[in-house]
């Protein structure tokens, strides 16, 4: 693998996607064609505040299936939050696990399945392929704009002793079904339609650059890209249907390209800190983003045309050192958009913690596909400069 | 569905994807995944010739598979020879099943595969989702760069009794598993590169102005159009290896986006011409293509930009026309490009059955996602324009 490299091997695998305005009404019959009986529904109390649990609820009883509520789920899903959520599964006797919500509730959904079929601690499931077992059936229905859990190999969870994110890597872990409704979105508070695109960005921005790359996942990276230089700004001003929909598809488009391609440096820093401060994932992403693009520049510059393309410039002619100013001014107009904090220490991130982030992070599973090799003191150079 | 309707729902469902050079010797440890012990592997004698079939059995071997070696499939595949095959297949006690080949080789595969569980006829299982039980393991691995069979829902059988051709369409028909050797290019006899290449541009162009198309499959088939315009005509002449990979890619990314998106009247007219004829299915479709492009371009303005732009022009700013008349002048470049014959009459096509193919095409489920409602008049009228 490497840039180096075009012709290299690939992967690509997505679950079953359904996307479209008020399809939250075939939950049900999704559930029910995995053969569902008693559904375990893992969501949370906004949702449920929203009405959309109460949609897919119906939904449920409309399609002939006894059903579970869970709703404990709080962000940044905590270890005990899953063994909670495990215990009731197993209690209630329930089937096809359905997860409606943010990277949350999702992430909660894919960590009660492994329990449900692998038992054992959550912990136990850290890094790569260390699920053995097939998950019981999973339907992922997103209600926010960033998280690609509906699509990904990914399930990132809070371990409350260590105080740090669990990355759970795995096939198993991507759902049967993954299955969009925008409408969803416009309950989503502004605060966290703004974060959660920017989210969608960074895994957009970070999947593109990623040395696991291939033409699979850079046309659903692009088109994220495409998708939130043409409609974020608007969607947050004016919150109109098609608007939120291009949010909606930039998510997916975008889950889709990082779930194959990976992720980076930004995302590799992003864990540890989560894990520390119970920040805002896609606020820390926001921050580190413009620096991590500032360092990777250097080593990508054979695809910076196409990703100053997709972000709506046309590079051709132009100087390296000018598309790149363009792409971050776009990148940082897009930031704007989502009203982003800058800066590390306004996300409560403590200076003399920097040194053991950037030690912590150099575990992180992200930096496997960095494109630019990095080491502890370049790591904190990106944390100092993002402080 | 519609192109006044942007806001759609849509479905997007790929296999596992495995695609880089050399990777055909990960077929034994794909077939062992999906459970396999004794593989029946469907190939044909010029696969075997060309050496990809011992490579394949080599593969199977080094997993400690057991396997039956069954080659009797030719072009435009019999019914009787799915039913040979099946019968063999049950006789051997196998299970996992493995398609090597292009189209014929594969949907002969699918087709022993459909039989498998399902038993009956193949006839039985003609149209949209007529098969209720799940296929056997299916793993497919295309030698040619146009079919896509090795991503679709779709299967094509020739019926020796009717003389015309079964299209079975259904989820269960996708593979498990898509597997691209692009290296099985180097073999390909030149006639059938040219065509089966042409067979994914017809793809590509018929998804990319389907009623069922969304950014889903509008980003594979351009990114098909891109690959083909940047490397078909190279690759034709001077055979170099990252040329016949961009093909390889194209195809898939054309199979990608016309599996779930669907096709068009190209593909509609030239079911029962190869069902009638047996003629080479990416000739047909070569000779129908721009007469039905020039029959679509009216009802498709609002995609015509994307259109031109994927086929490597800058439409910004010019007329309509000419934008249409420079994406056909490409479109015929790519057609010349597979030296693509012209004229039905130069296939065999007896003029007198003009009006019984119009008829028959009415019938075909591609027409179901045609952007342009058609009928028999004006689908005879296509057929006489590209007499």
């Amino acid at each position: 693998m490497g840039f180096d490299n075009p012709n290299q091997h690939c992967k690509f695998e997505v679950p079953e996607i359904i996307f479209g305005r008020g399809l939250l009404n075939q939950v049900g019959s999704c559930a029910k064609r995995l053969g569902g009986k008693k559904v375990f529904l893992v969501s949370d109390e906004g949702l449920l505040r929203a009405g959309w649990v109460d949609r897919v609820m119906k939904s449920l009883q409309d399609a002939g299936l006894d059903f579970v509520l869970f709703d404990q789920v709080t962000s940044n899903p905590k270890d005990f939050e899953i063994e909670a959520g495990f215990n009731e599964y197993v209690a209630q006797g329930a089937d096809v696990i359905v997860g409606l919500g943010g990277g949350s509730a999702m992430d909660a959904a894919k960590g009660i399945a492994i329990l449900g079929s692998n038992g054992g601690r959550i912990q136990d499931y850290r890094g790569i392929d260390q699920i053995h077992r097939p998950l019981p059936p999973l339907v992922l229905c997103p209600t926010t704009c960033g998280t690609g859990s509906d699509v990904s190999q990914f399930a990132v969870i809070n371990d409350s002793t260590e105080k740090c994110k669990l990355t759970i890597m795995s096939r198993c872990v991507a759902p049967d079904i993954s299955l969009t409704d925008p409408d969803t979105l416009e309950t989503l508070p502004d605060e966290f339609l703004g974060s959660s695109a920017i989210d969608a960005l960074s895994h957009a921005v970070e999947a593109y650059f990623s040395v696991a790359a291939s033409t699979l996942t850079d046309v659903n990276a692009a088109q994220a890209l495409t998708l939130l230089a043409k409609s974020f700004s608007r969607a947050v001003k004016e919150r109109r249907a098609d608007d939120l929909e291009d949010l909606s598809r930039a998510s997916l488009h975008a889950g889709m390209a990082f779930s194959n391609a990976l992720l980076g440096i930004s995302h590799a820093l992003a864990h540890p800190i989560g894990g520390l401060y119970d920040a805002n994932h896609g606020h820390v992403n926001a921050v580190l983003l413009p620096e991590v693009l500032r360092y990777d520049f250097p080593v990508v510059e054979r695809k910076l045309a196409g990703f100053a393309a997709a972000l709506g410039h046309n590079p051709v002619g132009i100087e390296t050192k000018y598309v790149e100013e363009m792409a971050l001014e776009t990148v940082d107009q897009l930031l704007d958009a989502g009203n982003a904090p800058r800066g590390l220490r306004n996300l409560g991130v403590r200076e003399e913690d920097l040194s053991s982030l950037a030690a912590k992070a150099l575990d992180d599973v992200c930096l496997l596909t960095s494109p630019r090799q990095t080491d502890q003191e370049d790591l904190l150079g990106i944390l100092k400069r993002s402080y």
